[in-house]
């Protein structure tokens, strides 16, 4: 069970009101004594609270004044980072899915290594492009260790959500390391997005892990760079979540 | 002056454990009564110092269990963020650049925009090709209000990193907002680069504002997708910085 902590509460209500633009960018937070007030809590409780909104990118540092509200893209559900389907319905756009194929297979030693299973082990794998409003947008493959991708064998994976499919069969999905970089159409995912081969792809690879750290899918998502970006805000003397890697 | 509250000294010693190496993946946290007893502090400011680092996605939810540590890159600092020099530095690569320009010049109205200055007020533009190990790797272009630019007329461009000129010269630097997408490079990156034209380029694009919330710099750099890519840990139950967008 969670205990809902009082800094998660106010957290919330500050999140709310710039979601709901009741404060837009630029507007200052409300004072902490008004914040203390408004939730009958301690001075340390309403920080808390305003340390968990600068790290998320929502406000300014508040170094020598009050902090203010940053310009922002609302901040990202975990669900949306699953589900393809669910990002578009945030967004307004009537997501698609054209299955190529789903299939059972030994796994190959790269995909082994992702997964942490031994060469060779089962695993289930869907081949799907996506759309949005109608049209080619993504190339996805989803790869579960068979003890997790069971429960898609029998799923029809045009009907929408793989993921929201596999947390209604209770399966544990508790964090998710994504890489994000751009990578050159190759000629299958080329034709199936009609584009010359090597035209741009945004490239999001993901693995996901159970609450005990075991992994539970790698996936390899490929964007057409005309239909989607990320973006982030970062301020000074906070760590930011995300980080650069060379290669 | 910035008070050090206690929390963040908490954080503080966590991160470092991890980047040390005393804590490594899968590795649980040691327990909120631990490092009660450690800080002589109260559990609420434990608790405060663990949901940050979960924010930072350092650790995992914690749901059931005590909060592991994840797999993960160092979180970027807001210096990496902005300097090229600093984060080839980081992570052990030669930096190098070679300007192409630098130029004072009236705005153009996209620009205008980006910086929220009138069309046509005076910006310095700074367009240089960075190097990795003496490799060719990203395209920058830098842009500045005059009233910030001015401090780069007479620093030899050539020397190192721009940013921490500017902070020598107490510019104010408190939030960036990012965007990030792939692109095809276009004629003039691709010769200096030394692809083809359309080949795949990572694109970064920053906006930087004061304390105050005045936009400082508008850049944009374009780094070869063999080179660099970005990578995030999300945890069920905590909203993530970076937002995915449609276009």
């Amino acid at each position: 069970m969670t205990v809902v902590q009082q800094y998660e509460e106010i957290a919330a209500y500050l999140r709310s009101s710039i979601r709901e633009g009741e404060l837009v960018p630029g507007d200052p937070l409300p004072s902490e004594a008004e914040l203390c007030r408004r939730f009958e809590s301690a001075r340390g409780t309403v920080r808390q609270a305003i340390a968990l909104l600068r790290s998320e990118g929502l406000i300014s540092s508040g170094q020598g004044r009050r902090s203010r509200v940053l310009d922002h893209r609302p901040t990202q559900s975990f669900d949306d980072i699953f589900s393809f389907t669910q990002w578009c319905l945030t967004a307004g756009i009537t997501p698609g899915q054209q299955t190529q194929w789903v299939t059972r297979k030994p796994a190959d030693p790269r995909l082994a290594a992702h997964l942490e299973i031994p060469d060779g082990a089962q695993v289930v794998s869907v081949f799907r492009l996506r759309l949005m409003d109608g049209q080619a947008a993504m190339i996805e493959r989803l790869n579960y260790p068979f003890e997790f991708g069971r429960h898609l064998l029998s799923f029809d994976t045009d009907s929408g959500s793989i993921y929201q499919h596999l947390l209604d069969c209770g399966v544990d999905i508790d964090t998710a390391t994504r890489t994000i970089d751009a990578v050159p159409a190759e000629a299958e995912d080329a034709a199936l997005l009609q584009v010359p081969a090597g035209a741009p792809l945004l490239r999001v690879r993901r693995r996901a892990f159970t609450t005990g750290g075991t992994p539970i899918e790698y996936s390899d998502d490929r964007y057409l760079h005309t239909k989607a970006s990320f973006t982030i805000n970062s301020t000074r003397n906070s760590p930011t979540a995300l980080s650069m890697i060379s290669s």
